[in-house]
């Protein structure tokens, strides 16, 4: 009880449906609530690039720049793909939705597995990255990485288990903090005439010589770990409904912002880097680095580094927007079990936050709490997604034909042309590094879905669900009142049987041989006779322990000599307090799982009080 | 399904009463049955004795002797004392009974406190030394020493739950080897005129002064730890049944057989060990060093290492046998939970093996597989065990009078006196080491034991048992079954509730606000009316989200208004293979945990199967 409480407390009270905020946003606020996802990659996504290039030596470094400039190209064409996203699908266009709408439910599973592994992956590597920044600031704290992404990733969880509510509007002020202040230390950065502060001083991981002559595939890799920064960009578009009307306009404006903003900053993080050398560091990200050398290791580095904190915490904290309503889509759909359809007490889909809590969780102690082993598997499944949505959009053009078709059709199909190629790109080049993770979840969770898809078409049939059944008939039942003694907990389950049908029998159980054992049987009989309820009391004899297994036997033999259905009525003695339940033998459950899987046979419990004043009764 | 079919295969199947073998055995085979913990605590008891006198440097290590010399005369007198305990109690006198019988049921809890604390170091240390002897013999194990302490103790948990049936002849071979190749060892040792084999080569972690100065209380400590040798001299005398006929003459016989094994191997080690100043060391036990530079490492070294380790862990099993049994009486006395006195379909008390598994693996966890660390808990349970024994037994002698009672009852005093002083040795001097746990946990039981025995008088006394109750009395009965909508399971259930009584009404759970769903209660009430299964279907709104709620609430309602006891019936699908289950809402489940507390309310499943031919279905 208390336990509850406590958790009543946590998660707050039970929410009316009409109580949840439906809350409009400015296009400014659609940063905040949309976008961080995509912002915040800023935190890993050069460091990804300069990671890969290290192994090449200190000489590769100014191919930093370079990528940059690629992947920025890149994030150009998805912006302009994903604003014609949101005028073709102004209910909300995310992958899942535009590939079901057409290329149809096969392809759209597709899409919904690449979804839940993005998901799943942008929770983990923002709650790694943010703890990142944060060890970085503080490096006493590095030995507990593993515990602190957890304890982020429990209080994201149980503010979602809350529910949001008005919370979003709060996300405000941190992303305004995070895109002033960083876009201000880049441009003093930028400005400097030279590094004025010492770099930091924790050990480089720069090879003394080159592991890896500079080649192809090295850039390949180089630019493949670098899109990791584009994860996100696809928000905006699965989220035009929350928009104030004119509400097209509104998220076209934002997506154009996120894309200026971002394009922004990893530009001057990639111009900093490379002018400054910087390489990767143990116990030290890229970005504390280059704000390192540019504002020192003062207030301004320090506040930046918190901020960046909290900001990849939210981001993941979108993540949870997201997984949940798409699994109340599938499980609606007959992909994923209904449990996931079900909102909970605070009218959120608590199945799909705990999976996704337990998922991130797993494999945050599965990589140790370090971004740059997630990286690897990252951008392949929102890569599908860009592909598949930007894909669809091809046919939803060609399809409908609005003025200017053509030259639509064409933007979106470049979109998906390039991400197919940069999705090829990934598997090549980090198939081995943990790509093949990704490769083997998105088939799994495919299958998964269209088993359990099959499964609920085949139990909808056996069970006559939308045809019009047989009508109800009333039998007389045998009821069977398993009992140890005589007491009150007999009384109230023969009650309660008599009350049911005039066909009741008691039984009890007894192990068969021991001399001490019929005498007690003789004794139970006395006191029957001299109590006399009215109902027959069978002794059943074992030779066995269990006491389910006679009246289970019973219970068969029952139904093959009088075709009755038979209903068990089990007296159950319930305390006042849950942790005296412990106390009472727990036959109930031990019957009602060895009776589960009889057809005909009812198991129910009769409850019986046990009211215990404590400390009222003397003590021994 | 599997799962289960799988724990069949690992634990057999059910065993009938009269099955169960109840074999007899002689003395050498009762040294195997019932003294494998007092012989083999030659293991670690010399080892403590050593780490104690280290601290005062090299010089302190002649007096390993004389210390062991002080624990094998308090061997004598116990030895002595418990013959003595076979006499009065020819029935099986542990501690527990023992005290029961001569002081009470007050007492007795702390006999039975003493009981499980002791139980449980037995299992721990055992395993704990018998791995070490395994990690000394082949060092490249040491850091997997937790994972093998578990798995050791995994398989004798799962040994204990088959049911040993007559393995413990088994027994006798093993512990043939230990005692007759240990002697072996220790001759050669004692007739070598000097070491010829190398000294062992692990870091010695004798340090270079004498980090204490040799004292008194250095020396009572070092008594104190050895005293860890005496632990299992008790065990013959709870055993007495077992023993072929004549019970008591044989069953004296191996007391004194263990006390002169036992005796002869501590002196063995002790004067080695003097004689070779054996210091302790990383990685490697006391008496694997003994072993070595008596025989070197060749095969009878790796031989009789492999036994300690069995033997050791035969030792922690004779604690499976111990507690379980005990748990039972406890619980059959209202001490514990009832569920301690039922028995297995292997007919053992599985819930004092899983109880004692658990307990002593946390324990092994908890201090990382290291012995010396457990030894400070270890002997106070014990000796306070020993001291309750002898004490009960001169209040024995006083009262039956039999011939030479005053020689007895003074023998078993000087044995009470002895080992209360001891107990009293051991909390002064081992209290900051670890026995304050100990401390702790003997009132944490006792308080346990009572309050649980105050709730099942209480309860007792609630539900009237041992009284003859009213007569039942039958009342009619409102049945309320929750449909989501027309199909066979509402079929079923209806017709179930029908079969019960007239009076019965559906209810189905729907969100009020949207128009959408208002659509959906149109169209369930056409359906409804179709069908026309002559039951009325309530329609419940609800702003929440939970469906348990407003059928609550509905019961609720019903029961003020009609005062008939209301009989929930929840149809419930259930799919003919496991791993479907999950697939179905469990709205069971959620009702009936919501309606558990409700007094005079039923709540039922009428199982509904789902049959589901795999793959005949055509797939989507």
């Amino acid at each position: 009880m208390r336990m509850r409480t406590l958790w009543r407390v946590l998660v707050g009270p039970p929410v009316r449906a009409r109580d949840v905020s439906r809350e409009q946003i400015t296009p400014v606020e659609g940063l905040s609530a949309l976008s961080l996802d995509a912002l915040t990659s800023v935190a890993y996504g050069p460091e990804a690039i300069i990671a890969v290039l290290a192994v090449a030596g200190a000489r590769a470094l100014h191919l930093v720049l370079p990528v940059t400039v690629a992947i920025v190209v890149l994030l150009a064409i998805l912006v302009f793909s994903y604003r014609q996203v949101i005028d073709a699908y102004p209910g909300g266009g995310g992958a899942y939705a535009v590939s079901l709408d057409n290329f149809g439910p096969r392809v759209s599973l597709v899409a919904a597995a690449a979804l839940v592994v993005d998901y799943t992956l942008t929770v983990a590597v923002s709650i790694a990255a943010g703890t990142a920044a944060l060890t970085s600031a503080f490096p006493g704290l590095s030995p507990a990485t593993v515990p602190i992404c957890l304890a982020v990733l429990a209080v994201i969880t149980l503010v979602n288990l809350r529910g949001l509510g008005d919370a979003a509007r709060a996300f405000l002020l941190p992303t305004m903090v995070f895109i002033v202040g960083l876009l201000a230390i880049l441009a003093i950065g930028l400005i400097h005439p030279l590094a004025l502060h010492a770099a930091p001083l924790s050990r480089s991981l720069l090879p003394a010589r080159a592991v890896e002559p500079l080649s192809l595939l090295l850039l390949l890799k180089a630019f493949s770990a670098g899109c990791s920064a584009l994860t996100g960009v696809e928000a905006i578009a699965n989220g035009v409904p929350l928009f104030k009307p004119p509400r097209v306009r509104r998220a076209k404006r934002t997506e154009l912002l996120l894309g200026v903003i971002l394009g922004a900053m990893l530009l001057g993080v990639a111009t900093l880097a490379g002018r400054w050398r910087v390489a990767p560091r143990s116990g030290q990200t890229v970005l504390s680095q280059v704000m390192t050398i540019a504002v020192g290791r003062d207030w301004a580095y320090y506040a930046m580094s918190l901020t960046i904190m909290v900001v990849l915490a939210l981001a993941a904290n979108t993540s949870f927007g997201g997984l949940p309503v798409l699994a109340s889509l599938l499980a609606r759909n007959n992909y994923l079990p209904h449990l996931y359809a079900l909102r909970d007490d605070r009218q959120v889909f608590a199945s799909g936050i705990w999976t996704l809590a337990i998922l991130s969780g797993a494999l945050l102690v599965a990589v140790g709490g370090r971004t740059l082993t997630l990286i690897p598997l990252y951008a392949i499944g929102v890569f599908t997604g860009f592909t598949l949505s930007q894909g669809g959009l091809v046919v939803h053009w060609r399809r409908t034909r609005p003025p200017r078709w053509r030259y639509r059709a064409s933007l979106n199909g470049l979109g998906a042309a390039v991400t197919a190629v940069a999705t090829v790109v990934f598997l090549a080049t980090k198939f081995t590094e943990g790509a093949w993770v990704v490769v083997l979840a998105l088939p799994a969770f495919i299958m998964l879905f269209t088993r359990i898809h099959r499964y609920y078409d085949q139990a909808g049939r056996a069970l006559g669900i939308g045809r019009i059944p047989g009508k109800p008939q009333a039998r007389p039942m045998a009821v069977v009142v398993p009992v140890t003694g005589v007491s009150r907990l007999a009384q109230y389950g023969i009650s309660a049987a008599l009350s049911i049908s005039e066909h009741v029998q008691a039984v009890t159980v007894v192990p068969s041989g021991a001399g001490e054992e019929s005498e007690r049987v003789r004794e139970l009989q006395r006191q029957w006779k001299r109590w006399n309820p009215g109902v027959p009391l069978r002794v059943l004899r074992t030779e066995y322990a269990s006491v389910a297994r006679p009246i289970v036997a019973f219970v068969d033999r029952l139904r093959r000599r009088c075709s009755e259905p038979v209903i068990v009525l089990i007296p159950v003695a319930l305390p006042d307090r849950l942790r005296y339940r412990f106390l009472h033998n727990h036959i109930d459950l031990v019957l009602t799982r060895a009776l589960r899987y009889r057809p005909d046979v009812v198991v129910a419990r009769v409850p019986v009080r046990v009211h215990v004043h404590r400390r009222a009764a003397p003590r021994r």
